[in-house]
């Protein structure tokens, strides 16, 4: 039913989108980021666009610019009143979102910037522009949260330019049955005020899965994908469209019968998942492991609290990220006990430092490098560092001994991120058996997973890391929104080497996990199994919807999926082919 | 006889540096990039210190001030007037090095800087560190070419300081014997003196291929060995080393005996180079086509002279750096002929733009990005763009008719850059095949290599750029030094890779060639034609040593070679156990 990638490749005239169809019938799949599941059939609407952005006039006359200057206060004041009364209506974050861009279009600095530009002649709505701007600098200048505030700032600047001009406000129209609401990007203050039982799903161009869209979605609980691109824009105004938040999909032209279908079968799985306490197996009793990635004490007790049977992927960066020095073995063997307390039993896999790349800790990298995901991160800074990695295993010993996990039933496995050669698993392997911790390495470099055969020989385990092995199998920034086609677990390239590795370790009977975001996907997690992964590590809310849909399937159908993938000449035409295994 | 990285990696104590010798003895081989093949036994000569930067003293009494500045006046005299008579011994690009050496010491705006500070009570060798850092700063910041003078500035402060302080001369020692200078990394002024009687060869621990060590190695044709890193401090003054620099090797502790064989065999090779004219083949037939990689014109005829049978890499970025809007059809057409006609008959394979990365072109690569060798470069830039590759697929096609090269014996084949899917080979071949163009990809990507089956289903030819192709397998930068141990393309992980796609285009009866780094490599070149690597495509000068290697080994050696370093753990061993079946 969905449009692939090789229908949309197949016109020479068009470029190789593989997202959009090609054929003009106005059936297809615009495909972006999963950010919260679950399937819903609705028309679309846009949010209303925002207002065009003035171009510098002719100088106001003297004698207007005081009037001019009162416009805009009385614009602020209607705007800033506005989103006040809606924030009294709501709770929690969305309150606290549209209290901060109350206090935006209440700024002194800003009003005083177009005080200024209307007492020099520009009209309140060029001067509202140019105030804006020179703050939108300073904001993306200071990079970090501030950088993050410039959609805010947009926003307010928006809504007093359209408030002044007399046209509608920007953002959600008022629409009085369930939508599906398609934006370039949300405003915060227009996340704030979503109503769920009107805007039963929500389809962004742009952002990510941590954007404020993608923040109140979740709080919501509405079906949400971000990060589509501009293909989102074929999508016009009216049209009813599928949208599966759990695939990131949103399809249009699908026949109302079988939207319906897919709608309650979702339905239905949901309450499967609901009710899903694990622990996870196919439906002919092929276990698999389930796992949560963790990054600190708080984040333990949540995943002991839920299905997961352990922790997949102890993130220790945390620990470090948050100092401005290395942390001594005893506070580092602290931090880790918060973690293994919430585990007195089962398996906690740690995996060392990762700083560098999009994680940089000051105190551990310190060049400015040009390609910092292929720079010296993970494993590769204790070769200049070995102490730093040394005090970091200290830790992990210590801080089993504090946490008093130390019985026979409580596994700790240690690995290395960013291994790469052969040399780099067994001088690891060597490191941590001297302290008598069960050694490991994430595959995430494609070299390692060619190579996992004889890297195994050194190891006890491996954990597959998805992201970045998808990321330098396709040679594309995961974090890149325009290379968002390329970067997907699905990519036939990339279950090549998760083959390699499973294959390598049913050789070497080394056990062999997933700690990617494709764990997350049930869908995949089908295929991993039948690829040979013995456990899947994801964030703990995702862990049900993988149980329940391992249990709906057999090993030979895991198997038949993975090979139906494996087959596939594209991301999009694997995840079809695995699908239509199961009759989806 | 070489420290392998297994002996280095075996002690855990130690960092996994591969290339250092963990066992104390003294013996061990320091690797670095080849700039200049030969090799030469000598006792090592550091070059002179360069003098500490002076620290801020107390103020100058201000009758002294005058005097200060004097001082450093007849300093910067005696520095430039020696630099001068130096620069009248020698001819063409030394002797321009050393004239733009004596006009920086001569700078005016310079001297002003200095003269000021004294003037404020500085010390005079404070003033020249703290005018020149001034100049480093800015000289960085405007990158580029005046980024690569930071070296000279920094030259000629050195020379004032130890002038002023009365410290010997910083930079090549006084010897009367053949001697091979090692360095941090080497200033213009001093590689500009060289004499090739007595530094027999030249070894760096910073600089790259395109340093002014690499150019001026190359212009005496004296081995040459840069980016060594740190390692290249455990070789104490006056140690014998066997110097490789076709290798990038240095090794200590070598039995003298052997040394001088390994020498006298290097000389009767480099005769049998000189005296090779082609075609190559093995010694039992075995036919590998040997092309140049080639820019422009002028290059492109440089090739017809030589022993290349064509051209397997014509680059065109040039065509698109030097300009700052797109050429036209036209434009294009003229510049690719300049090519063609260089080569009336035989193979020409022409790739199409790979702007991005650390090539970026100002009109077609608009983003910041994070990550540039992981961005839109290559044909993902043809994605949002596809007039621009149209366009210069339509130029190609122009510049064949211009150039009258429509012999039925010239063959033209067009390649896209990093080519990552299935269906961007498709969509480009379509592309290809409408203008009757015959149609291939780099093999850069490792996505590529694993789909390569399925992507030669579309296409006639690949070519295996070995340079991405290892970056993005081993996810390690190739122009980070810190990270060259790591971009080896003998890790086993691209061999892999490299077996990968023969197999595949043995299947599929497609032609596969080799044009990165590794073809130049006649070691490596063997174990490419015993993968089953069909081309090889290297700078002209590299070509004559690979088809004489060739030469001397037969095709099932070749296979053997390529299994040896197939089954090896890692790069070091691999290149050992290649070389061990030829009896190295």
């Amino acid at each position: 039913m969905t449009q692939t990638e090789a229908s949309s490749a197949s016109s020479a005239a068009q470029p190789p989108v593989p997202s959009t169809g090609p054929d003009g019938s106005g059936q297809g799949t615009v495909r972006g980021r999963s950010v919260v599941p679950g399937v819903v059939y609705a028309p679309v609407t846009w949010v209303t666009e925002r207002p065009e952005l003035p171009e510098p006039t002719e100088t106001v006359p003297e004698d207007r610019r005081d009037s001019e200057f009162e416009a805009f206060t009385a614009a602020v004041d209607t705007v800033a009143d506005r989103l006040a009364a809606r924030s009294h209506n709501v709770d929690g974050h969305a309150r606290q979102v549209l209290e901060a861009t109350v206090a935006i279009a209440r700024d002194r600095a800003w009003a005083r910037k177009v005080k200024k530009s209307v007492a020099a002649g520009q009209t309140a709505v060029y001067a509202v522009r140019q105030a804006t701007e020179d703050f939108i600098v300073m904001f993306r200048k200071a990079g970090g949260v501030m950088a993050e505030r410039v959609t805010d700032l947009a926003d307010v600047r928006d809504r007093v330019i359209a408030e002044l001009r007399g046209e509608p406000e920007p953002g959600i129209p008022q629409v009085d049955s369930p939508h599906v609401l398609l934006a370039d990007d949300l405003a915060p203050a227009d996340t704030a005020t979503l109503d769920p039982d009107l805007i039963v799903a929500v389809v962004t161009e742009k952002g990510g899965a941590t954007s404020h869209t993608a923040i109140i979605a979740r709080q919501l609980d509405i079906p949400c994908v971000v990060a589509t691109g501009p293909a989102l824009q074929t999508v016009t105004e009216g049209t009813a469209v599928v949208v599966d938040g759990g695939e990131g999909t949103v399809e249009t032209g699908v026949d109302p019968e079988e939207a319906r279908s897919r709608v309650d079968a979702a339905a239905r799985f949901s309450e499967k998942v609901r009710s899903w306490t694990g622990p996870a197996q196919t439906s002919d009793g092929q276990r698999v492991q389930l796992l949560a990635n963790v990054q600190d004490g708080v984040t333990a007790e949540q995943a002991a609290a839920s299905v997961a049977e352990g922790i997949g992927l102890f993130r220790t960066e945390l620990c470090f990220l948050s100092e401005t020095s290395e942390p001594s073995v005893d506070q580092q063997a602290e931090r880790y006990a918060e973690v293994f307390r919430a585990f007195p039993e089962g398996k906690v896999v740690v995996r060392t430092l990762d700083a560098g790349s999009d994680k940089p800790v000051p105190f551990v990298n310190a060049e400015d490098e040009d390609n910092p995901a292929l720079g010296v991160r993970g494993l590769r800074i204790a070769r200049g560092n070995t102490q730093l990695l040394e005090r970091q295993l200290d830790g992990i010993s210590r801080g089993l001994e504090l946490s008093g996990r130390t019985s026979s039933t409580a596994q700790t496995w240690v690995m290395a991120p960013m291994v790469a050669t052969v040399y780099e698993a067994k001088w690891f392997a060597q490191l941590c058996h001297e302290r008598g911790l069960t050694a490991g390495a994430m595959i995430e470099v494609p070299a390692a997973a060619l190579m996992a055969e004889k890297i195994m020989s050194y190891l006890d385990f491996v954990s597959i890391g998805t992201n970045d092995l998808t990321q330098y199998t396709m040679a594309a920034d995961r974090l890149s929104s325009s290379l968002a086609y390329l970067t997907d677990p699905w990519q036939p390239a990339v279950l090549h080497l998760v083959h390699t590795t499973c294959r390598a370790g049913s050789v070497t009977r080394t056990a062999v996990g997933v700690c990617g975001e494709a764990a997350a996907d049930p869908l995949l997690a089908c295929v991993l199994t039948g690829l040979g992964v013995n456990s899947l590590s994801a964030a703990t809310p995702a862990l049900a919807a993988v149980g329940a849909q391992l249990g709906e399937v057999d090993f030979v159908t895991c198997r038949n999926m993975a090979a139906a993938a494996l087959n596939a000449e594209g991301a999009e035409e694997a995840r079809t082919a695995a699908a239509a295994v199961i009759g989806r």
